[in-house]
């Protein structure tokens, strides 16, 4: 159901031919009426012509839309005017068939860099896309949007008489060079833009940050929000009850679908989560967090089961971040590997026996205290394995 | 030679016995008498015992040393206390049994991060080390450097009557837990200490900095350069011929070693010249070629030999750097895969084959235009293989 969970959307998915495997390719989101958008956007200084294009439209309608399109196969980055153009010229007749504005409508593209839409096979479909939109169609929707995502990630979550659905794809913040991270929410909560925004950069924003693959950002990461306002009743505002409900439903859903990106990332066989305390600020916190996350040593030894503290203090040390090195502790799982700065001299007698076991299974925590302030963060990563050397080398152009 | 290919120097390497493998794991250079000295160090926050007591030496000296200690198969980083005190006992037993100040005898370690030193037998082998000292002891002194390198990385150069030698372990910026690039650069020129430090910042540090193997700054690299002034003659400095022919030998010397660190990084199968101009500053440059050698999605492409210009745009992208994405301009080799931020159609129709044959070789070189102003640097790394990962997960603490 996903993204068609909340009342007031349709949502179809079907198969333009612009994959070359077949599949499912182009996918419609609409809501029954414009409604209440608002849009996170890759921080990459090399942006995609839909990024660009929907980060445009919902600055000028005030943060309003009917919906957004999306194909997956080509990303439509570093295609230049011919670029921007396709992305106006299927908006527009995608707004057309639906009777919408076409400054309403939305766009995403993921697929390889570089090489320009179909725009032909695209054009082509768009009747048939119009025609399948449903209220069941939340599914066909997030199977469109695949790249070499493995499985479709959808979630849920209710808050009261409020609803709340998502989708989203991406199997690396960058995926083989099949470009980025989608991710689509829905509401029926009536919430007026301005608060859609700051529900979406309070709940979203830190979750999909916290998410990192490889530690490349794309040129189309995106996530995008929509508010039906179908549920009914008093505008949901913040500092009351229904907004911490709401709050608490977006976090739920966003949670659930980092999780899921996490554990589809290419080549990943283990999940990491890396929590930083104890740093001088949330910032600090956050670049220890992720340095630990994205580093190749440690990826790899999550990947041979080996707990290596040694690479741990070795990534906190060079985050950028300050630390005192003499107060940095680190436990895996429920072990402790790292204290005070030292690697205890019964590590290396148990050869890190109770640290390995606590890499055994699919999820590895890894927390690290900085001993010197009350800044924490946290990042979730994937280990390296050979899988995604072959996804990523093996893959060619 | 190497280090022992300039005047006033003598260097061994012996097995102590505290690597596993029972290679050579224990290596002297000394001066004939305490000459200038100069250190670059790592600038991790967590710092190994012996690069502390170095970077002490140096600078309570004024740069002045009689040589250095090094030992393989232990970091003694993440060691805490023991490990300082173990740096200070190993240096003093072994400046005593040189006749020397033990505050003029330096010392560097690479190994696994928080494994005490086996300082027992460190110590019992300082005896033979010492008496196997000679002039043509640089080769046993760098094979008694290596952690996991494959080959012992040896140069040498002369500017007239100077010579200039140097060697380097290393296979990752840090190495499966065995941390550390080292390198050690000796010269017969007769150098003050403060022309020898500017010596090295002018022309090693901007080498051994553009080397990324896998963007990890260890808690023990290390560069260390000694001048014994046995060639004789006039002290050279600044502004003079000689000056000039001596910055030209050690930017040989420098440059060889660098390539050499590259070509036998883990599980390396093509080396990577990233050169980027046209930034709007040096610094920004640095930032885009480090984040393209860095970049995962690269470095997989390179072991495919994919050219994937997309994931080049990417990385610049996201570097940090300021770019202006029309103004993107990449080669690989002498083939052009992007021009004015957009990759050519033709480039797709051909299905990259002109830039593929450009990346069959050995080594692989990609030009990164910006098109923004007079910034220009160069970043050297190599692929990211299965052997990598090999190297990296399969090997256990």
């Amino acid at each position: 159901m996903s993204v068609t969970f909340p009342r007031g959307f349709r949502a179809a998915g079907v198969a333009a031919g612009m994959k070359p495997s077949g599949r499912r390719d182009l996918g419609l989101l609409v809501a029954d009426r414009p409604c209440a958008a608002a849009g996170l956007f890759t921080t990459n200084r090399v942006q995609a012509a839909p990024v660009r294009l929907s980060r445009a439209r919902l600055a000028a309608t005030g943060g309003r839309a009917v919906g957004v399109l999306v194909n997956s196969g080509q990303a439509n980055a570093a295609t230049g005017p011919r670029g921007e153009r396709d992305a106006r010229t299927a908006t527009a007749r995608a707004a057309e068939l639906l009777g919408a504005d076409p400054d309403q409508l939305l766009a995403c593209s993921t697929g390889v860099i570089g090489e320009p839409l179909h725009l032909d096979l695209l054009l082509a479909a768009l009747p048939d896309l119009v025609a399948s939109l449903s209220e069941g169609g939340g599914s066909a929707f997030a199977r469109a949007i695949m790249t070499t995502d493995t499985l479709s990630k959808e979630a849920r979550a209710e808050a009261g008489r409020i609803r709340v659905g998502g989708c989203a794809k991406g199997v690396g913040m960058i995926s083989p060079d099949l470009a980025t991270m989608l991710a689509f929410l829905t509401t029926d909560a009536p919430v007026a833009p301005e608060h859609l925004r700051a529900l979406a950069r309070a709940t979203l924003e830190p979750r999909f940050e916290a998410l990192t693959v490889d530690g490349c950002r794309s040129t189309n990461d995106t996530v995008l929000v929509f508010a039906s306002g179908a549920a009914g009743g008093e505008p949901v505002e913040p500092g009351t009850p229904a907004w911490s409900a709401l709050e608490g439903a977006f976090v739920r859903v966003g949670s659930s679908l980092v999780a899921q990106l996490a554990a589809d990332a290419e080549g990943a066989t283990r999940v990491l989560l890396i929590d930083v305390e104890g740093a001088r600020s949330a910032e600090d916190a956050r670049r220890a967090a992720k340095a630990v996350a994205d580093s190749p040593l440690v990826k790899t030894a999550a990947f041979g089961g080996d707990p290596n503290p040694g690479r741990i203090v070795q990534a906190v040390g060079a985050s950028g971040a300050e630390v005192d090195p003499e107060r940095i502790d680190v436990w895996i799982g429920p072990v402790q590997v790292v204290a005070g700065g030292v690697i205890p001299p019964t590590y290396f007698e148990t050869k890190g026996e109770a640290a390995r076991e606590a890499m055994a299974g699919p999820e590895v925590r890894i927390r690290v205290s900085l001993g010197d302030g009350p800044g924490r963060s946290r990042a979730l990563g994937c280990d390296l394995s050979y899988g995604y050397v072959r996804i990523n080398g093996e893959y060619t152009t």
